[in-house]
């Protein structure tokens, strides 16, 4: 096992992944050492019962990928997915509200995610950078602070309009949450060793991937 | 106006959407005439506002666009859009449900949507052409007859891993579901007025696409 592989949170988030793709993925983390899967919520359950015994943590995403449903139907999905036995929570922004200016909702719907896990998982909120000016990314940074989340993550990476999560990004965000005690988790394009290196370099402790067994088993 | 506006779904799905753009969005769908706006879960209070007095239907997207979320979760996303004011709900199926071959799931999620929306708004079922074999397109739309549904939909339109609608699909899906009285939409890479009408041609009855505006008033 490399050391990189405690970076990774081994991650599958296809609309048509299948419960053996899950436990696949499950086998795979346990084999290489990742830190987590990272799955939608209807396959934590599978996800959970796979990595029984293990260290392998689970995370799902909750209002993924867009953000842009109710605070109450994220919390109800959050809920549901720690249930199931999630350890860690990625959660998406309302990235409109963002832009809006209207910081108090955007607070607002990360903390109440943070308050239902409380003692249970930990939160990592996406911002999806590829949408938003380097202000914006700085702003989203300090309402996640605000809101007592445990990572601050770069993108969902799988939505067409968006770009994968830069350096620049990382470092950025590193810089803006690092003294207050949260962690940067790099996702969204990241394929091979260099770039994942180059990630850690700037400030990430995550790196969210599928491709993850290319990046450990990389001459 | 033009004939065509009359199939439109004006669409925006965009996470940075804001209260502004939606707005602007409701403003064009009465000015060129489209059948609707369709918009995420967050945006429909502002859109039924924006719209009141018009003719034109506010269309959610629930579930979107995954479909890996629980069916609970699904179920209170649209109850919520539907007490926002939304008269069309488009939601996504569970793909993985769908290639797992777990048959009485895919079609339960979709009945408990129907059965929340009877009498109240019109259910589109996006079965995610782009990753289904055509054995499983034709699954997917008796699934959504036998459900209850009103239309079967192509696709979401935003997800990297997906392909854009194709004619031949929406021709599959039509001739699967004319019969039980079932509508088509033709959703997905819809961006000029030559394939709009081809969709039409093929058989659907409604097409999404955030490419309206150019459609009804090319030459």
């Amino acid at each position: 096992m490399t050391a990189i592989a405690k970076y990774i949170d081994h991650t599958l988030l296809s609309s048509g992944a299948t419960a053996q793709d899950v436990n696949k993925l499950c086998e795979e983390a346990v084999k290489y050492g990742f830190y987590a899967v990272c799955v939608q919520p209807i396959q934590v359950k599978t996800a959970v019962e796979s990595l029984n015994g293990s260290q392998v943590k689970v995370a799902a995403v909750t209002g993924f990928p867009h953000g842009a449903t109710y605070t109450e139907i994220k919390v109800a999905e959050t809920k549901k997915c720690l249930a199931d036995g999630a350890n860690e929570i990625d959660m998406v922004i309302n990235v409109g509200a963002l832009k809006e200016g209207n910081l108090a909702l955007v607070k607002d719907d990360i903390s109440q995610i943070v308050n239902v896990c409380k003692g249970k998982a930990t939160v990592k909120v996406i911002i999806e950078t590829g949408l938003l000016t380097d202000e914006q990314k700085i702003t989203a940074c300090k309402l996640a602070v605000e809101a007592g989340a445990d990572f601050v993550k770069t993108s969902t990476g799988v939505l067409k309009e968006s770009k994968s999560a830069t350096t620049e990004d990382v470092r950025l965000m590193h810089e803006t949450v690092k003294s207050f005690g949260l962690l940067v988790k790099a996702s969204g394009g990241i394929g091979d060793l260099s770039t994942a290196q180059a990630m850690i370099e700037a400030g990430a402790s995550r790196i969210g991937t599928s491709s993850g067994i290319k990046i450990v088993t990389e001459k």
